[in-house]
């Protein structure tokens, strides 16, 4: 089994909520790079990445561009002519590494499904794409349980903190700082980036470098 | 194998970052709540709870009572004379469930140890005791990583959200109204808590109650 990994991404001014440390420019490059890390992860599960981006970007991947904005939709017009298992993995997980998709992918139910903090949906694992559709707004963990339950598919939820980690704010970067691997920690490092202990908690502060004035 | 768990707990005037919404009898009955899942979940996978309380608390559980304030220091007197594989386990994750303490418990290396967020460490599996000691302040993770390389110790890093997620501020507690299954989840319906998405995110409301002086 070679599943198709779709992975959405927006390449241009991605990750605003880091507006606070980061220039568009380099927010621009780290979401590259925890794209880079994520499609490695993917090959390294021997699944085949497909970028499902917003505009088309400099990049060897593989491609769908969609116009339409509304990523629920995209995919719902994708994944009846998906051939075969497919999985939708999110862009922002930096964490990502091959042994957690592989125990995404090896589901031995309908389909899986790791969510993502706050509510979120981060994976999605669909043996038979065409019986299934996404809605990603709001809390849309539950609702994707709550689309699998009217399908009749069962449905596993996958208990990894790997995918659970998705890069959106200033305290999430110290995630990508303690157990990242890969390139999008490089990255934080190259610019400056380092952990700290603020009042017993982790947090994480950028040296020798003004803050980008608000967009 | 039937190794002991120990779990820190203070009963009294616990988790004070939550008194934005919950009265200190609140917080404590939560606290309780949250403490009997990770039991329920730890006798799951045929562990034997033993809990590490700062004070002698109503309940049948057996317990050892820490004077010292140092939770650190009274782990390191327990642990070389505790008497074979043991972990150790937060009382504050609500989601831990059997599934992933057997993960944890079923290590193939000398430990395992479970992050926590921000990074903490919320588990730690040794299976000789004496050969590891603990501190848990700061950023605990990076340093149990330490300590145990300096102590030649082969060390799996578990991959799960369940154990990864303390309940230790208002937001942490969207993750237990959608994920949790046991008492503290209920608790927290009784006490009018209520999913709610806000600008596109998560969040909780206490409905029908104003929210209690501050301490």
């Amino acid at each position: 089994m070679c599943p198709h990994a779709l992975i959405p991404y927006k390449p241009a001014n991605p990750k605003t909520r880091l507006s606070c440390l980061f220039s568009q420019d380099e927010r621009e490059t780290l979401a590259c790079a925890m794209l880079d890390d994520v499609v490695d992860a993917i090959k390294d599960a021997n699944c085949t990445p497909v970028i499902v981006a917003t505009d088309l970007f400099d990049s060897d991947l593989v491609q769908v561009t969609i116009t339409d904005a509304d990523l629920s939709q995209s995919l719902n017009t994708i994944l009846p002519q998906a051939a075969g298992p497919t999985l939708i993995l999110m862009a922002d997980l930096p964490l990502a590494n091959a042994d957690a998709i592989r125990r995404v992918i090896k589901t031995e139910r309908d389909m899986a499904i790791v969510p993502g903090r706050g509510g979120g949906t981060n994976a999605i694992f669909i043996k038979d794409p065409a019986r299934f559709h996404v809605d990603y707004y709001g809390m849309s963990f539950l609702k994707h349980m709550k689309i699998a339950e009217e399908a009749g598919l069962s449905c596993e939820v996958i208990d990894s903190f790997r995918l659970h980690t998705d890069i959106d704010e200033k305290e999430d970067l110290v995630e990508l700082l303690i157990h990242g691997a890969g390139k999008s920690r490089r990255y934080l490092e190259e610019l400056g980036c380092v952990l700290v202990v603020e009042k017993g908690r982790a947090g994480v502060e950028r040296k020798n470098h003004p803050a980008p004035a608000a967009p």
